[in-house]
């Protein structure tokens, strides 16, 4: 934190905000410049809020320098993190892009063997499915539960792909822990704190999705929350943020990639489905994230899209999941 | 739900689109045009997923037309509701502005019983703090819990202020229940399902604070989840919302007050602490809410803000806060 | 400036940023610290874009400490700024709200007499209407141009109301500080610099409205390129940003005003129709505006809105119009 | 448009919306449902506005049905518009991805020459360099203005490549015209309506940038300015978006690209230097453009960023733009 000072701040100004950083227990650093006077903050453990000085006579700004993470940082930790997936047989961050794909909900077991088999084929190499889902409106669909786990694990035995599937709250984890290979965790529990430290005692990796007004910094902050807990296992997921436009549901965040690439040593895959929301813009975001070199894609696909009980619109039909994945090795992309 | 069809969209493509909308048991209405066809929905219930229709061939839009929300509309319930609460001394949409004031988060008894002393003086009649406290950080004092409810419960005895404090998931909920007037969902939790449909089994008045990202109609939908369970004594709460811009800590929406008032009979506040994050914007924002016509502010209030251990810096000291509620007066509000 | 360099930099690192700095011409002043060092930059005239450096090698963070504006900030002039007005009798930033009323366009002779009329009679000290008007659909009613001039120049004889109005590019600024009390300066042409160097030189007080688009700090810049010109009678007018919501046109930002009071000697007004785009949002936000303590309202009213030839939707009729200023008297608001 | 009425909307209620639907000269259609009526509007030219009908009694919404752009429109014009560059060696909107590359401002013949011999060097066909510059502070270098495009007419003469360079106002279009291959508008000059007009005189292709508020929709009628003065050859280019994040000065929207292609014939290219601000993301989102299929990039390139008069941080050096075009050769897109 630097606090800089008006340039007509009294010595009483001054020594308020100096007697401040020392009440909090941090290290007060005057630093004289030709106009004004700037006080650095050092020895503080974490962020410093800037709204403790902004108030203060005599204070024109309170700028954060340092960043509020440690162990997502890839400033202490300089390689690159690479998660191991069930058996070992799929591995995220490394030199292949990891697809993940499959229905928004699983809705019966027929169902999700059917797309289970199709994504396979395509290039796939992990399940995604919904039991317990996350619904706006109470008079919606809410997954099948218990039961769609098992016909998760149903899917794994007879296609050999692993799982992903979402915990909705740390009673529900205790369900996925025991049946998925990697636990989601949803865009509106980016910060549901009970929720992240129960993932951060789980034994399985950890995909986290970026709450869709989250910054980035926010984002890596709910990563250190499961870190902090002893899970080192953490897969990053941008999945688009909300803005002002008109066209899609939201907007994918690209510019996130290469920042989040510099700043953690995190893998990090994109959900080019949630991202949009329309069906035609699946496959263009898809190949845009590719090309920014992410580790892997999540892609909502369903046989009966126009069936489907929840988020079928968003959904691609294996035929133009198929194109999907080719386009990526026409591009040259390791699938 | 209107499919709006391109001008040269053929029979066929009408024909698909009717038939999509009959096998989910909905009822096409074809409207024809000058220029191009729409095709009107009727007999959903909820709402109906545009992006079912987007991708579609010869189909150039799809329009909502009804609400999602059904029992906190003011269609069907055209009378405001009030919220009693506690003993009923306190009622929440009737005619005066019900003042909740309080430290961010329960510290000591002492200083929860200093501040509670200092902002009934000034013209509060609910005492707000946390004893559960969702924080950002890992690293960050994350309340007194239950030792937090019984120090409440002792302010309310010895003062006789009511007493409004967050439930940060389903389980907290039944201890906030037992101690707490008014049960306070926060913002990061406005779209936790679970945590919802336990507070609408709650026996006590719910405030509902809209998500940093919520648009009005999610905000509604989250105060629907609650009513659908059955508790009808809910609050909303605006904070803020979260813009491009960087001189707070998010922007009071103000727009949403009438807005509300117009889709809703239930009862409104305003947090201007979090709506500002900045203690220098809080009574220029307590005021205009007050100004717009809500029915009550929540406002934090400390005896030392700069010793406080979480959100000090938006906090009032007890003579601002006076002379926020004196300012009301003066504007001829009835506090 | 402040530049962060990594834990881990480089002694070569740290020599290039300080090579860097010097080549602009500005001083290094390093601050080593606990962890890491920081570099402050001094001596620079304007800002420093924090990009130069953020590219280079062992650079975690490049912050910036000083504002870009000088003549509009406080720091420079610790008064209030006041703007006179035509002959004197309406000063902005004085005691009194000013409010400027009238209709979006002005349509014709009969018609901008009986709304000025209507307008002096509830209160109103400053006329509005547009003469020439930017539109977004080129298919739209452009404004009557110079003809709409003389009509404002007739209804001031009139009836003693002055006058503002706007320009929309630097040639028909010439025709509008020839007529006009008030030049107005519109949101799209907030970064019209061409626009707002020739407002600099203008004889008469400009009211520039703040871009939808802009950070306070953005919109401060731009009232720095008039005052550069030697033109200090400017006024600044909120009038909503643009955001996620859906719910108005735009959202009125009051965090702004009291963060501009700070930062700024420049009066304040706040045009609560843009802000809103309906009409049933102008009175409270008008009275909001006014409660933050604003020194003046700019309103659309029309005695025919839905007649308008544009942006009649967001106009108010005579009678509600008057409600409103009676409104503000009852807030004990000296109007 | 549709306007939506309440369950208990009244007959008068209705027959007030009607009136004014028929006062405007459209022609109303009742559109009766199972819980409430709505009624569409038919035969007006150009959109309508919502609020016109918003606050009227009985009405719960009224819902933009048809776009109000026209010429723009895939609708009125299926196959995709190619622009001629120049003497016609280069096409935009054909088979090859176009790359236009160039420093952000002219600051020299020796500069320019130096660049554009690089860039051409490494693929690109169009030189860019601003003569005429939009500047955020008056104190900073505003370009050099006719010297500069002379400059840039000798680059052309010597290199071969053809030119790109903003016109900054109405008066400064004339000139460039006659010097440039492309005509600029800048993202602040998108609503500058002088400027679009005049910009659909010229006798040259105009590349329009979008607004960094503006939507899709509003980006396609500023386009539909240019065209409705006569002038086909324009050229969209998204240049990223203003959003709550703080990585990056903008965000992105590549989900606008595939909106765009399905509403409008127009070819669109991608400037990664503008909607990144920084360096290290212009690569990666200059491939994600690529792969997402737009028609062109335009790129800043600067053989010595650290002393670029403006916007040095977000320039490439030669050696990283060489290897951004060898990427995309790598990924198999034609340039």
């Amino acid at each position: 934190m630097l606090i800089v000072m008006n340039r007509n701040a009294t010595q009483e100004d001054l020594d308020r905000v100096i007697k401040t950083i020392l009440v909090h227990g941090w290290e007060p650093k005057p630093i004289p410049g030709g106009e004004r006077t700037a006080i650095g903050i050092l020895r503080n453990q974490g962020a410093v809020d800037p709204a403790i000085f902004l108030g203060m006579s005599g204070v024109r700004d309170a700028i954060p320098v340092s960043k509020p993470y440690k162990l997502v940082s890839r400033e202490m930790h300089p390689e690159n993190t690479t998660v191991s997936v069930g058996d070992g047989s799929v591995v995220i961050g490394g030199e292949k892009l990891v697809i993940m794909a499959g229905p928004c909900a699983v809705e019966s077991e027929a169902r999700a063997m059917e797309i289970a088999h199709a994504v396979k084929e395509a290039g796939a190499s992990i399940f995604r499915g919904g039991a317990f889902k996350p619904r706006t409106s109470p008079y919606s669909f809410q997954g099948l539960g218990i039961k769609g786990l098992e016909i998760l694990a149903r899917v794994r035995e007879e296609t050999g792909l692993l799982i992903v599937t979402e915990a909705t709250d740390h009673e529900v984890l205790d369900l996925v822990e025991e049946y998925a290979d990697i636990i989601q965790i949803g865009t509106r529990n980016m910060q549901n704190y009970r929720l992240l430290l129960r993932a951060g005692q789980a034994k399985k990796p950890v995909m986290l999705k970026r709450g869709m007004w989250a910054t980035v910094d926010e984002f890596l902050m709910a990563a250190e929350y499961i870190m902090s807990e002893g899970n080192s296992q953490v897969i990053l997921c941008e999945r688009g943020i909300r803005t002002f436009t008109r066209h899609s549901r939201n907007t994918l965040d690209l510019n996130a990639v290469p920042y989040i690439r510099n700043e953690s040593h995190l893998p990090i895959v994109v959900d080019p489905s949630h991202a949009s929301g329309r069906r035609d813009q699946v496959i263009p975001l898809a190949r845009a994230s590719a090309a920014v070199g992410v580790d892997g894609l999540i892609v909502e696909v369903h046989t009966a899209p126009e069936q489907a009980l929840s988020d079928g619109p968003q959904s691609l039909p294996p035929a133009e999941f198929e194109k999907l994945v080719n386009g990526l090795r026409a591009m040259n992309i390791m699938v």
